[in-house]
């Protein structure tokens, strides 16, 4: 049983559910698809042009604390980004080429610390390529790969893929079939695939 | 301790918070005190003349689902209104003068019963005499006080003051400060308030 895991590297929600479902889903005995996408075509769709807790401050200022307790409760470190949303494009190009890989869990839990517990700067090619080199990996031929036309061809047929199955934020999970929506949903998402729900 | 209730008669998941507050704050050892307040005005604020649900289509989509799962998890029954959202402007005004009464609870599950389970048109009222009726209550009274001047000032005061407070959806539950969205959060609200968390 494989439980898709979409998310989007500017994500905050998204970053609790990418340091969280490594232990939830062996918990669960299943197996986990990392999938990045972007939630820029998804919200522009929707006629938002940045991330709807900057548009609507009221669900922001909320998401803020919300996060900073459920970081708190899991136990994660969280330092609120200097700078939100970041641009994830060309860390969803590498994972996106990683998506068969076992190290694309790795090296996603990495940018995600960037990102929310260090408050770098993940959008620099430079960050990412320090990332990779921590992980022992070629960044040369990575990035090379990663920004072809070909990756960005794929990246883009996801994002298709995400907007016709009825993705509309971040993180979510399918279950055989059935979406779920949100970190809040990723233990339910995981029983759902082994018929306990 | 109380943990104070935000609720909108037209919001569906106010439905699975109002149906599961009395056993979840119960068992917490918590005191409720039951607040309708209107999504209308909030969310006209932020530029929507609809529910969101309506407005983003594949965000509409999920909730219903989302919803139906849920109700199944909580055993609630559930029938898709044929009507959404639907005018919980009178019954807003009828429970805001029993906010102080032990009948709020049970006035406001079954006018949520009346439109989440039984498809009916809670905005006439005819529906929401019968309801008065069948709880023992003079509903000729009863809506005299709830369409007094007096009572529209008091529930528009209310509006503001979710407004004031960064209310923007529904539920809410404020527990000694803190403010929780969802009926996902109604659990950690009530623990919030015994210093569990």
């Amino acid at each position: 049983m494989t439980l898709e895991f979409w998310f989007e590297f500017a994500s905050t929600y998204s970053y609790l559910s990418v340091m969280r479902i490594g232990s939830v889903a062996q918990t669960a005995g299943v197996e986990v698809r990392w999938q990045p996408f972007l939630l820029g075509p998804i919200f522009g769709a929707q006629g938002w042009n940045d991330s709807p807790f900057n548009i609507y401050p009221a669900k922001g200022a909320y998401m803020w604390r919300d996060l900073e307790r459920r970081a708190n409760a899991y136990e994660l470190p969280l330092r609120r980004p200097s700078r939100f949303p970041r641009n994830g494009l060309l860390a969803a190009r590498v994972a996106q080429i990683a998506t068969g890989d076992d190290w694309c869990g790795d090296f996603t839990r990495r940018v995600f610390t960037a990102n929310f517990a260090d408050d770098r700067e993940i959008g620099d090619e430079a960050v990412i390529r320090s990332i990779l080199i921590d992980l022992g990996r070629d960044p040369d031929a990575i990035l090379e790969r990663a920004t072809s036309p070909e990756n960005k061809h794929a990246l883009k047929m996801v994002n298709e893929e995400a907007a016709r199955r009825g993705v509309f934020g971040a993180p979510t999970f399918f279950a055989a079939g059935e979406l779920f929506w949100g970190d809040d949903r990723l233990e339910e998402a995981c029983a759902w695939l082994g018929g306990r729900e």
